[in-house]
């Protein structure tokens, strides 16, 4: 369903499109994002955040500097248009990402809630003693700690759930053979990152298709592939598909959660209040439609006006020309990377036997702590995340590296800064080697 | 702990500050809301959501347009520098609802967040058979759904809570004589809003004071307080108070959970994910501490820093003052819609033995339904709320009403925009009767 035909509120186009496939010129690029254009440092850090284009500036100053209002909360326009806009944007985003409908589509205040809303509003719903989850304890924790905390939950109510681990394999991605062996009958659901934060592997799951019960539900992490990658949730069989706004041009404070239609008569509310999908009976509060019953008090809205404003942008672009300049980069930044004394690659597409890439590379170099190498690298102006970058310190998985450096890419990105960032590199291990 | 001085943030006073308790200038006030500088509406809808201060609009532009990052997951200055101004926030949001320590203010996504999350964090984790919450039916649906989806949730994994519902009087506050014949030795938690929403009655439970189980937990719904009336959550007993900073000049998409010292360590994770306060051990998760106990991932940073630009706001105006003006705007609005024929007031201000008002009143008129009349009004520029306010349809309680006009004031209403709104009222009601 994905189109990238320009929609209807695409009224002010961001950048002249270009024809399909073609970078965008890379000075238009640029000046659409006014913190690169001010500064003179290297954003390499997309994967925490990327940077706002002009749009989505103007989008949430406009909110709260003309016509302010509540959404559908009082029958006069500027609540009424508001309310509309809402609605639009939930169709748009619902096109984007290959949902059927609209109610699949639900604004959630982050991924992180999404991820605990299809613990809260799925698990403590529908498992029952012995069922099990498979995930990666080398995950994001948003993607690690909401099912261990649904087990505590209902272990505290003497249900007994199981999580299963299973392993990453040296390109970043979820080892689908370990998952199909550890596949049994009490297997409810399956969760994973579509493309890893750390590692940058990709993960489709396709491999198991034909191969494992179809009632399997299946939960996708689209962090950091929506807006980068085209994601097609329907392509992946997704039952539940998660997406943070402020990693795809958008604003912090707005998550999308896809949830699949087979999946709705089976969901709690989550965090109900004002505008929520619950009607309150004699017997309770019942569910009176979806997205509404996973949503409730006033939306973030100038969160949710970001998010329509980013699609656009993003559209304008075309997706397929953002993934193919984050593949570039990544593929040009690993064969440098290559070539440096003492550096050694987290698992990712270092490691693929062909040459691929999202847009994300870590690394750890001999004889200096990541924290230093970020140190230093800050000092000069390359905005790079060092650390653990969420990931669980106390797993247990051969490839975890409690500590490395990450590089992360978007279309603004450019190869020039992949060089100065490698030659920079490059001095810092010879220093220290 | 309250402090009217300006905060170290204060670099650019959004006006000139006053004498302690004058109103500010009407043109100063008036000229720093954008949204209603431009317009020629009438806004009558605070209570939804409040317009919003130039210097707020700024904070939210500045975040999306000028060294944008993820707080707190980069070692770069970008990144660190909005992890200190977080803080530094919380602990101004501290001293403003008069909390000891910043560990108790937690960010949440807005008010119905806040209150599900004592419902979630608390609730499942303390609650047993045959314990009770006291909270009003005729609350704003955040503070009754919340309940019924915790009992709910209990009662499925076999444990029955009692939610024991407690009357509203004729000034629209909490009844706190039906409250004392009710509470029993199993009531763990009374729930009330401080200000009703609809009603515009203000609730302390300082009747209560010694007369109940020190023991028992105070919830209040600080919503319509918050930014309009002194706060102080320790001179109120709360042990759980929320605010919703799109209500007090900030932007949707924030709230504002204080958590008393006292339950910190009776409290589960709430959405746990990136930077929370727990830790994966083999038992499971465990606590780390408050507040990232009941947070998890990406903060909504611009949401934090436009609640930051709002408390220097109101504080430049004095909450007092605030608090006067909305009193004197209630005591005139009250006094002229007596002579409305056919006016009925909901209960309220309008019934109290003395002259009091909190910018909150609702009312009907006869022979016209709520909505005809907020259409009516709508055409003629005049902006207030119509309907059921989010309020639960299904109870039982004498005082509700399912359709009313809400009139809400703030700072920048004036007496002739009053006078205006109660000429129109009493040209439909004439026309009617």
């Amino acid at each position: 369903m994905r189109s990238s035909a320009p929609g209807p509120h695409a009224a002010r186009p961001p950048i002249t499109r270009q024809a399909p496939g073609a970078a965008p010129s890379r000075a238009a690029v640029r000046a659409l994002f006014p913190a690169l254009a001010e500064s003179r440092e290297v954003y390499l850090d997309s994967a925490a955040t990327t940077q706002k284009p002009e749009p989505v500036v103007r989008a949430v100053t406009e909110y709260h500097a003309s016509r302010t209002a509540n959404a559908d909360r009082g029958a006069y326009p500027w609540a009424t248009g508001l309310g509309r806009r809402v609605a639009e944007i939930r169709a748009r985003t619902a096109r984007f990402i290959g949902a059927d409908d609209t109610d699949e589509v639900v604004f959630t205040s982050g991924a992180t809630a999404a991820l605990n809303a299809v613990a809260m509003s799925w698990g403590l719903a529908e498992l029952a003693d012995g069922d099990q989850i498979l995930y990666s304890p080398d995950g994001h924790s948003s993607n690690v700690y909401p099912w261990h905390h649904l087990r505590q939950l209902l272990a505290r109510f003497g249900r007994r759930i199981e999580l299963v681990p299973y392993r990453t394999n040296a390109f970043g991605e979820a080892d689908t053979a370990d998952i199909l062996a550890k596949v049994t009958a009490r297997t409810r659901l399956i969760t994973t990152a579509h493309v890893h934060h750390v590692f940058g592997g990709r993960t489709t799951l396709e491999e198991l298709r034909g191969l494992i019960d179809p009632a399997i539900l299946l939960c996708f992490d689209c962090s950091q592939s929506g807006g980068h990658q085209p994601v097609d949730v329907a392509e992946l069989g997704a039952d539940f598909a998660i997406f943070a706004a402020h990693k795809m041009f958008g604003a912090p404070g707005t998550g999308i959660l896809y949830c699949r239609r087979r999946v709705h008569d089976r969901l709690l509310p989550f965090l109900p209040g004002g505008n929520s999908g619950v009607r309150l009976t004699d017997a309770g509060l019942v569910a009176t439609g979806m997205p509404d019953l996973l949503e409730g008090g006033t939306h973030n809205l100038p969160g949710i006006l970001a998010l329509g404003a980013a699609l656009e942008v993003i559209d304008s672009f075309g997706v397929d020309a953002i993934a193919g300049h984050d593949r570039d980069l990544t593929i040009h930044l690993v064969e440098r990377l290559r070539r440096v004394p003492g550096l050694r690659f987290l698992p990712g597409p270092a490691y693929a036997p062909c040459a691929v890439g999202y847009g994300i590379v870590s690394f750890t170099l001999t004889g200096i702590s990541s924290a230093d190498v970020g140190f230093v690298l800050s000092e000069l102006g390359f905005l790079v995340r060092t650390g653990a970058h969420c990931t669980v310190p106390d797993g247990d998985a051969d490839v975890r590296e409690t500590d490395s450096v990450r590089v992360s890419t978007h279309i603004y990105t450019t190869f020039d800064e992949i060089d100065r960032f490698v030659r920079c590199v490059t001095t810092i291990a010879e220093e220290v080697s």
